[in-house]
């Protein structure tokens, strides 16, 4: 469990949860008008699982590749009851082909890196105890994201103006995360103090995460919640109807350049011409410090028919050619302060 | 017919057009996977075409509204055959109805108003007359935008640069015309010359004209054309991909302030954040001098509806709240040059 004490909002949504017999997900493709959960019971599943945008976002897809791992591991420990090495070497495989499945987020990465090192540094001698370590390692993932996203609200319900309307990207709410959210954590915790606050919501095309998620899970908390196209964002700001804008992060640079969503770096722009605060939430182990510059981030493109299908109808032509990147970059420029569990820094003070 | 000699692309798409049954509209709603014509034989029609988009774009919604009154003067002609005040009033209020479908677009105030002159200025006798002039003007109107559209295109062709690779928004084309563009007739004619120009699109949410439309138009003429999302448009810019925005008009007021399908703001700052050139292409009659700024421009607002529900499938909770305007405003100093019939001016110098 967090070693912080939880409030009630924490438990509203859980997108993700290790279980004795799997991991037990909400299905974020079927949200918002199906509330479905799934139990997945191998590596494979969690992989089609994160390809597929079952789970989705950041550090829930942190918390996801290491219960992946998990999942590897329980099944290897079976296969290789009495042998430890070969045992260890699939868990391994797997690992890599989970780091793999998306490439933008580090945190993916990050979380499957201390799955390895639990495995570099295990001194055990059977695969039984091998899964216990590596759940045990999993689950502090997933309690630490937990704390981190408290912690985060925190420092962040700080800079939201009394009766703030607040304009948020994408997800980046309890479904993106163990269960409190980033930016959409920032937000709870000042609704908290302040039930005059509203959020405007972007759609986030292609995959409407906004429409689909945050204005599902903003609504489970009565959080007035107005949805708009992405396209509407800079007229909003123009009309003197947006004091802040707050959104997540997939991967930050030590320079401060922050690749999210698609459409971030657009909405950057625009609260720039505004002279509105444009604030980035994310978890210290979202900060890439390997990587000097956005330039360095490797940017997920995906199929066109993510972007012509919505729903079972294809908005254009048949076989029409898209351009579909899944991320773009913010310049660290554009970045007013970067909130993490440990405060709020310039996104230019990072490293 | 137009006074100019038609180039052979002129014909390949015509959305609209006055035949002696009636209107014959191209329903804009049901493309790119209906191709499908619908003939309209009242005024009553023609506003339900209109609110419902049946037939849209600026130029296109002038040429409705004056075809729109001759319906309505072949009805009354018939129904006030002998009495030729009776019939005049009540085409009279058939127009000033039409006048009210759609609050934004300046065309189809600036139509309706030529065809209330022609009523203003008729010393015939009989309604019969009345019908056979404003059939006339009602022509006059489309042939002129015809050959305006045309114009534009010469004149517009000039800026744009070999191999360019041009970025536009929502539907300025055959479509929204009498059937050459005005955008899009600028790509069109810049073709002729070049045939490596490839167009960027933008789905333009909500009703996503950009995919529908657009797409379809410029493949009618094997035009290479990219389809992205709003959102991309900003990160599109940054990686170097787009040498032009052109797009299209709905109203220009005399300080050149000019409001354009909702998302044409958040391109413009875009692209004066990347240094890009910024074109708005529209006739003359879309620049309104009665209206200093864009602050006077009414604005209309849609139902939430056109926003949720993609084909059938509502994309958010039900009854979620919406931001739906149809239309922003992008600032004189964003735009780098108006292109009307008469050739290329800084919004600044319109009036």
């Amino acid at each position: 469990m967090s070693p912080l004490t939880l409030t009630p909002s924490v438990q509203t949504v859980q997108s993700i949860q290790l279980e004795a017999n799997g991991v037990r997900l909400l299905d974020q493709v079927r949200l918002p008008h199906e509330v479905r959960y799934l139990t997945i019971t191998s590596a494979d599943e969690m992989r089609h699982a994160i390809t597929t945008m079952i789970v989705r976002g950041a550090p829930a897809l942190g918390i996801a590749g290491a219960f992946g791992v998990v999942l590897s591991a329980r099944a290897n420990a079976k296969a290789y009851a009495q042998n430890l090495p070969s045992c260890m070497l699939a868990v391994l495989v797997d690992a890599d082909l989970l780091a793999e499945t998306r490439p933008t987020a580090v945190n993916l990465q990050w979380a499957i890196n201390r799955m390895k090192a639990v495995m570099a540094d295990f001194d055990g001698e059977t695969s039984a105890e091998l899964v216990s370590m590596l759940e045990k390692e999993a689950q502090a993932i997933f309690d630490e994201d937990l704390a981190m996203c408290q912690a985060m609200g925190r420092h962040g319900r700080k800079i939201i103006p009394r009766g703030a309307r607040i304009l948020t990207h994408c997800n980046a709410g309890a479904l993106a995360t163990a269960g409190y959210g980033t930016a959409l954590g920032v937000i709870r915790a000042a609704f908290e103090d302040d039930n005059t606050l509203q959020v405007y919501a972007t759609e986030t095309r292609p995959r409407l995460q906004g429409a689909k998620l945050t204005v599902w899970e903003l609504q489970q908390e009565n959080i007035p919640v107005t949805l708009l196209t992405d396209s509407m964002a800079a007229w909003l700001m123009k009309q003197g109807l947006v004091d802040v804008v707050i959104v997540g992060a997939d991967r930050i640079a030590a320079n401060g350049d922050t690749a999210n969503k698609i459409g971030t770096y657009s909405l950057a722009l625009a609260a720039k011409a505004h002279e509105i605060p444009f604030y980035v939430v994310a978890p210290s182990s979202t900060i890439d410090l390997s990587i000097h510059s956005g330039e360095e981030i490797v940017i997920e493109n995906r199929h066109a028919d993510e972007l012509v299908w919505i729903h079972n109808h294809n908005i254009s032509p048949e076989g029409t050619p898209c351009y579909n990147p899944a991320f773009d970059v913010t310049p660290a420029e554009l970045i007013t302060g970067v909130i993490t569990e440990h405060g709020i820094q310039t996104a230019q003070s990072l490293s």
